[in-house]
C-alpha cells in the first residue's frame, strides 16, 4: 500500500542550502542542534488531515479541483464510488504515506476527517473506533505521532447555531458526546494535546443572541472538558484556538486576550492554554508574534497553527507560511517563552485551489518547513548574539534600581510621587527607541543565518 | 462675557419633530419620560473640551482652519497673542457659553485643555488649580456638571514611549503626579467619573518592548489610582477607555475583552469599569453594541464616548453620530444593562476640518443629540413591545427545563452526556434563527418612534 | 403546482405604514407615483435564482441547512432523489410561485441555476433550451420579466484559473460557447440586460500570471460579446459587475473606476455599462453611493445588485439591505443620474444560513423592498425640497462666472494665472463645508418620509 | 558648514555582507553591475526633504520629539528663534550634508520644505527663488541631483477643500500659480520629474461635493500643467501619485487603475505617468507589485516612493522598507517593465516618532537601501535563472498557436466558438498553477542572493 498514492516520491531528505532539488529540505535538518535541543524537538511539525486529505479543492464559488484519488468525492480515481469505510481507509493510507515520506513527526485530525458519519451517533462512534484502530496501526508502523485531536462540531447542520453555545441544549449534549468520543480517541492514540476550536461558537446577530448566556454555557462546557480529561487520565494539554470571525460574524474566542479573559472568569487559566493560528491572529488585527507574546506573558502558550494569510484579504486563507521575516519574529517569542512543551507547529494549511497535483502537497509542506527551520535558526541567532536583548533590557534599566523597585513593590503611593514631582524642576530626558537600528539587526541576522 | 462668542445663538429649545429650525431639537426633550426616567437622566449628554474648544482644525497634513476667536493658536480674533492664562479663561468662557446654550448637562476635560502648561510641573499645577477655580464658578453659574476629568499623558514628548508603561520610570512618576493633580481637580469639581485613556500605553515594535513588564507597570499604576481614589474620597467611578491602535501600533487597552482580562489579572475587576468609544469599537473589529454587551455581561459597563467612525477608513475620525439605525442597537444594550449610573454619553466628537464656522459646533451637537434621543426612544419601544425579547428568550427555552439546568448546575458529566447520546437515535431538530424577520422588527420600530 | 411550496402565503399586499402584518409591504406601493414615474418603474425589483432557489445553506465550514423541498441536494422533501430535469422544473415552479406571490416584477438567473449540466456541452445546451421554454411559459403565465441573464463560468473546475482570462485558450473557448447559449437564452426571454460578472477573472499570484496578457484576452472577449449582441439583435444592455476580490485574490474588475479604465482601453465605453453591487462596493473600499456616482459621471451606470455587507467583515455577505440611511444616499445618486433605464434593483441577497424556513425568503425580500422604497421616497424628497442641491450648487457658484468659465474653456494658461497671483495680495476666503448641517438635513428628510 | 549637523558620521561606505558596521552598506554597492547597468543606475535612490528635514516628530496626538537643531520649531539647538530664511538655509545645509554623507544620488522637495512662506504669494515666490539658488549651489558642490519637485497645495487652510478640485476657483488659481513657481524651480534645478500628489483632491462627503465637476476641474488642471511643461521646455516626466484616502475620506487618484481611467478620459495617457507609493498601494487594497505591474502594463510606470506600511493599520505610516521578500516582487515587476527611465526609488519615509537621534536618519536610510539593493539582486537573479519566467510562459503556450492567435486577432466570432464546442465532446484538462512550487523558487532565490 505504501506507494499507492505518491509513487514518484521518496522520503524527503535534508540536502542543505545548495541543493536545487525541489523535493529536498534545504534548512530543515531534523537532528541539527539549535540552542538546547534538536530542530525536530524545537519545531515538532505536524500535518493536518482536513485540508491536505479530506478537502477536494471546492470553495464557496466552485467545485473540487484537486487530484485526490483517495477521496471518493472527487472523480479522479479508484475511490469514486467506494464504500465509506473503505474510502476512509484508503484516505488514511494516503495520509500516512505522506506523513512518512515527508518526515513530519506529527499529525492532527478531526473526528470526521478520519471516520465517516453514520446514520446515528452510535454508528459514527463505531466508525471512529474502527478508524482509530487503523490509525494506531499506521502510527506504530511509521512512528508518526499525534500532535492533537479535535472534534468537528460545526459542519453538521445541527451545529449551525453553535455547539456548546447553542440556544438548544440538545446540541450542547450532542457536542458533549462527540467530544468525549474524540478525547477518548486522542487519549488512546497518545495525543500530546486536545484542541477546541470554536467553529460556530459565536453569533450572526445579537438580535437573536443572549451572549452572556452562551458564554456561560461555554464556560460550563470547558469545565466539563477539564473534568473529563482528568477522569480519563489524559495527560496532554487542552487548547482553545482563538479566531475572531468566520464562519460566524463574531467568534467568542476572538483573540488570545479575549480567551484569557474567558479563562480567568471561569477559573480555567491553569487548565487550558491556547493554540494560536497565524492567519487567525492577523484577522483579529494582531501580528502573529504579538499573539504569541500575549500568550507567553499570561502563561497560556500552547501550540501553533503555522500558516499565513494574505494581508490584503479579510478571510482565512490558510496559506503555507512563506515569510522568514515574519516567522522569525514569531519564533523569537516562542524561544523567549522557553519553546514548545506539548505543542508544535501544525500545518493548518491548504494548497491554493489551483495547485491540483498530488505532489503540490509536498512542495507546500517542504517550503513551509524550510521557512520555519530557517526562522528558528534566525531567532536563535538573535538570542545568541544578544544585541537585541541587551538593547531592550537597557531601555528598562531604570526600573531595576531602588526607586523603580519601590514603585513595583507597592512601597510608594501616587500622592507621594506627586509630592516628589512638585519638588523637582528637572525635565526627564527621552531616549531614542532606535526602531530602525533594531530592524536592521534583525534583517542582518536573518540573512546571515546558515 | 456670556454672549461674546456665539452672539447669534439662543438657548437651543426642543421644538418637536415638525420643526424646521436647524437650531432646535426635534427629538431631545430633556424632561420627557422614557421608561423609568427622563431623557436627560437616561442620556446624560456631555460636551468635550478638547475637540470642540482646544482644537484648531489642524491635521497631520495641514494647519488649523477653524474660526475660533478664543484660541490664540488661530489668527481669527482677539485671542491671538493673548497671555496663556488669559487665553485659557477666554476659552473657558466660550466653552461654558456653549454648554449652557446647547443645554448639555455635562462636560469633560483633560488637564491640558483647560490650563496651559507651565515651565515646571509645579507651575502647571498652579495653572490647573486656578482654572479649576474658574471652572467651579462657571459650573455654579450655569448648572453644568462634570461627567469626567482625565489626564493628558501622551502629547508631551516625555510621554512618547508611554506614561505608566514607559521604559523609563521617570515618566511613570511624572504621569503619576499629573494624575494626582487631575484626580484631585475632578474630585473638587464633583466629577461623576475619572477616565484613563491609554494615550500611548502600547508599543510601536516588540523589538524594543518588554510587553509583560509594561503591562505589569500598568497594573501597578491602576492599583495606585484605585488607592488614591479611596485616599481622597472620590466617589465617582474609575474608567479605562479601550482603543486598539493609534497613536501606537498596538494599544494595550485593545478592546473591552482585553481590558477585562487585564482587570481580572491585576485584581481590579470590581474597581474599574470601561468607557466605550464607538469609533474605537469599530476600529477593534467590533460593532459598538457588541462592546456594550460585553461590558454589561462582565459587570464593567461605565460610560460612552458617543461618536462615529467611517466604515471605509482605518483611523479614528470622531465624527458626530448620525445613524439612528446603529445607535438604537447600542442604546438597546445599554437599556438591557439597566442604563447609566455614573456614566453618560460624552461627545468625543470633532467637526470635519472644513466645518469652519463657530456655529457648526451647534449643528454637530444638535444633530447628534437628536440621533441619540431618537435611538433611546426606539430602543425603549423595542423593550416595551417586547417581541424581540420574547423571540430571543424562546430560542433558549430548552435551557430552562430540568435537563438544561442540570448541565449548567454541574450535575452531569461529559461522559454521562456521551452515554445518553449513544442510546438516543433521534436527531435533534434545528429552528430558524429568523434574523431577517427580527431585523424587520427593528426597522419597523425605528420608523414608528415618535 | 402553484401552491406547492409556499402554501401558507398569499400574494404580498401593500398595507401601509401602520400595518403590523410581517407579510405585507409597509412602504413598497407599486403604483404610487414618485417624481416622474411609479415606484415599480423606479425600483424595478428583481429576485435572484441562485441564492434564493439553488443554494442549500452550505458554507465553507458546513453543509446545507435550509428547508428547500425543491432542491434535491437537501434531504427535506420530495425532490431528494429526483431526476435532474424534473428537479430543475420543480425548482422553477417554486421560484415562479415565489416571484408571483412576492410581486417582484423581475428575476435573474445563471444558466446553471435553471438547467442541470449534462455530460457534454451539447447536452447542457439542450437542457438549457428546454428550461428556457419552461421559463417562458412561467413568465407568460405570471407576467414576471427577466432583468438579466448571466453565465456561470466559474464554478466548474475547468474555470479554476478563469474563463476569458484563462491561461489555456480551451477554457476561453468553452466560456465563449457558454456565453453564446446564455445570451441567446436571455434574448429569447426578452431580458433587459446581460451581465458579465468576472467570477474567476483575476489571479491568485502574479508569480504564475501574465496580467497584461490576461486583460488583453478579456478585452478581446468583451469585444466579441458586443459583436454577438448585435449579431443576434439583442437590444438589452451589456453590464460588467465590479468586484475587488473573492474568489480570487485580485479580481480584474476591481471597482467602477477600474472597469472604466478597461472599457476605455478596449474601446468599449459606449457599449458596456456596470452592474454595481453594494457589498462589492464596500469590499473595494468605497461607499455604495460613491460607486453609483462614479458610474453616472462616466456614463456607464447600468444596474444594481441591492444587498449589504457587514462593515466589520472582509468577505461578500450578500445580506438583505436593511439601512435606509445608507440606501437613501445610493438612491439619491441614482435619481441624480436620471434613474434606471434597462437596469433595476436585483436582490443578489442570501438569507443567513440559520434562517432555515422557506418563509424567511419572504421576510428577507419584503424587508428589503420596504427599505428601498422608503429610501427612494427620501431621496426624491431631498431633491424636491432642494436645500441639499442648492447648498451644493452654491458652493461651486464661483465657477459659473466669466473667470471660472475661462479656466474650464481653456482660455487661460497656468503661466497667466501665475502672473495674476503675483499681482494679487488678497488671500482668498474659505467657506465652511457645513457637513454636519447637511447631514442633519438628510436625517430629517429620512424621518419625515411618508 | 559641512560637518555642522552629523559630526560623527563619515561618508557611508560599501563594506560588503560580512560587515558589522551599522553605518556601512552591506548590499548597496553603487558601481556593481547588475544586468544591464550599475546598481546606482538601477536604483536611483532619492532622499525626501519633508519627513527627514522638515518634520519634527509631531503627530496628531502630540508635539515634536526629534533632535533637529536645524529646525526652529524644535527647541534642541541654535535654530530656535532663527529668522526664517536663515533657518531655511541651515536646514538646507543639514539636508545636503546628509545627502552627501549617505551617498544618495537624488533628493526631492516640496516648495514649502525648502522655502518659508511669505505674507503674500509674491514674497513666497521670492523666498523660493532664493532658496533654489542656494540649492543649485549645494547640488553643484555635492553632485546631488533632483529626482523631483512638487508643490504643497494641501497644508495651507486655503486648500482645505482641495486645490484644482476646490469648489472655489480662487483656490484653483492659487494652486496654479504655485505649481508654475515650483515647476519652474524644478526645471531650473534639472529635475528628472515633476510630481503631482493629490493632497486634498478628493472629498469628505458627497453631500456637499459635485464629484463630476471636481474631476473635470482636475482634468483641466492637468492639461494646463502639460501645456506649461512644453511652454517652459521641461524635459522631465510628469507624474501623478495615487493614494486612496487620507487626508480626505476619498482621494480622486485612488490607485493606478483609477488614475489610468482619468488619464484616458482627459486625453493624458501619453503625457502623465504614475509615481507609485508602496504604502498607498497597500491602503488601496493592492500589493505594491500589483500596482507596478498595472502601471507597466498600461505604459504609465514612472517612479516609486519606496516605503512600507503596517499591514495591521489603516493609515499611511511611511515606514522605511524592511522586507526583502516583498520588495523583491516589486523589483521584479520593475525589471520586467525595463527598469526606471526618469524615475527612481524615493524614500518618502519617516522615522518612527521615538527614533529621536539625528543619526537614526542614517540607520533608516542605510537599512532601506540595503533592502532594496538586495531585492534588486534577487529579482535580477530570478530573471537570469529564468525558471519562473519559463513556468509562466509555458502556462500560456496554448495562446501562441494558430487557434489562440485567431482569437486574439479577431478572426473568429463567439458564435463560431459556440459551434465548435457543440461539436466537441472532449472536456479540456486543467493544469496545476503550482503556486507553492513557484513561491519556493522565489524563497530560494532570495536566500541565495549574493
Amino acid at each position: 500500500m505504501t506507494d499507492a498514492f505518491f509513487p514518484d516520491i521518496e522520503r524527503i531528505a535534508y540536502e542543505g542550502r545548495d541543493s536545487d532539488n525541489p523535493l529536498a529540505f534545504r534548512w530543515y535538518d531534523a537532528d541539527r542542534v539549535v540552542g538546547d535541543r534538536t530542530m525536530a524537538e524545537h519545531l515538532r511539525f505536524g500535518v493536518c488531515y482536513w485540508h491536505s486529505f479530506a478537502w477536494d479543492g471546492s470553495d464557496i464559488f466552485g467545485a473540487g479541483t484537486l487530484d485526490r484519488p483517495w477521496n471518493p468525492a472527487t472523480a479522479s480515481g479508484a475511490a469514486a464510488g467506494m464504500e465509506p469505510m473503505a474510502a476512509a481507509k484508503s484516505k488514511m493510507a494516503a495520509a500516512f504515506e505522506f506523513f512518512e515520506k515527508l518526515g513530519a513527526p506529527f499529525f492532527a485530525f478531526h473526528d470526521v476527517d478520519i471516520a465517516p458519519a453514520g446514520s446515528t451517533f452510535r454508528e459514527s462512534s463505531r466508525n471512529l473506533d474502527e478508524m482509530v484502530d487503523e490509525a494506531a496501526a499506521h502510527m506504530e508502523r511509521t512512528g508518526t505521532k499525534l500532535l492533537w485531536g479535535t472534534t468537528n462540531a460545526f459542519s453538521h447542520p445541527r451545529f449551525m447555531a453553535g455547539a456548546a453555545t447553542n440556544p438548544d441544549p440538545a446540541m450542547f449534549r450532542y457536542a458533549a458526546a462527540q467530544v468525549v468520543s474524540c478525547m477518548n480517541a486522542t487519549n488512546r492514540l497518545g495525543g500530546a494535546n486536545y484542541v477546541l476550536w470554536g467553529g460556530r461558537e459565536g453569533y450572526e446577530t445579537l438580535l437573536n443572541t443572549d451572549m452572556k448566556r452562551e458564554i456561560d454555557q461555554l464556560g460550563r462546557f470547558m469545565n466539563m472538558v477539564v473534568e473529563h480529561k482528568y477522569a480519563i487520565g489524559f495527560d496532554g494539554a487542552l487548547l482553545i484556538e482563538p479566531k475572531p470571525m468566520e464562519p460566524t460574524k463574531h467568534q467568542y474566542d476572538y483573540d488570545v486576550a479575549t480567551v484569557y479573559a474567558f479563562l480567568q472568569k471561569y477559573g480555567l487559566e491553569n487548565e487550558i492554554k491556547v493554540n494560536i493560528e497565524v492567519n487567525h491572529a492577523t484577522l483579529s488585527g494582531h501580528d502573529f508574534h504579538h499573539e504569541v507574546a500575549t500568550a507567553v506573558n499570561n502563561g497560556i502558550f500552547g501550540s501553533i497553527d503555522a500558516n499565513a494569510g494574505d494581508d490584503r484579504l479579510g478571510w482565512d486563507l490558510d496559506m503555507f507560511p512563506r515569510s522568514v521575516e515574519q516567522m522569525t519574529l514569531g519564533m523569537l517569542e516562542i524561544l523567549r517563552g522557553g519553546g514548545f512543551t506539548t505543542g508544535g507547529l501544525m500545518f493548518d494549511t491548504k494548497l491554493r485551489r489551483q495547485s491540483t497535483d498530488r505532489n503540490d502537497l509536498f512542495h507546500g509542506h517542504i517550503g513551509a518547513m524550510d521557512v520555519l527551520a530557517r526562522s528558528l535558526l534566525a531567532a536563535q541567532r538573535l538570542l545568541d548574539v544578544g544585541e537585541l536583548e541587551q538593547c531592550r533590557a537597557a531601555r528598562y534599566a531604570g526600573w531595576n534600581d531602588a526607586d523603580g523597585a519601590a514603585i513595583m513593590n507597592g512601597e510608594i503611593t501616587l500622592a507621594e510621587l506627586h509630592e516628589q514631582r512638585l519638588a523637582d524642576d528637572v525635565e526627564p530626558i527621552t531616549q531614542s527607541g532606535r526602531q530602525e537600528y533594531l530592524e536592521n539587526i534583525v534583517a542582518r541576522t536573518i540573512e546571515r543565518t546558515i
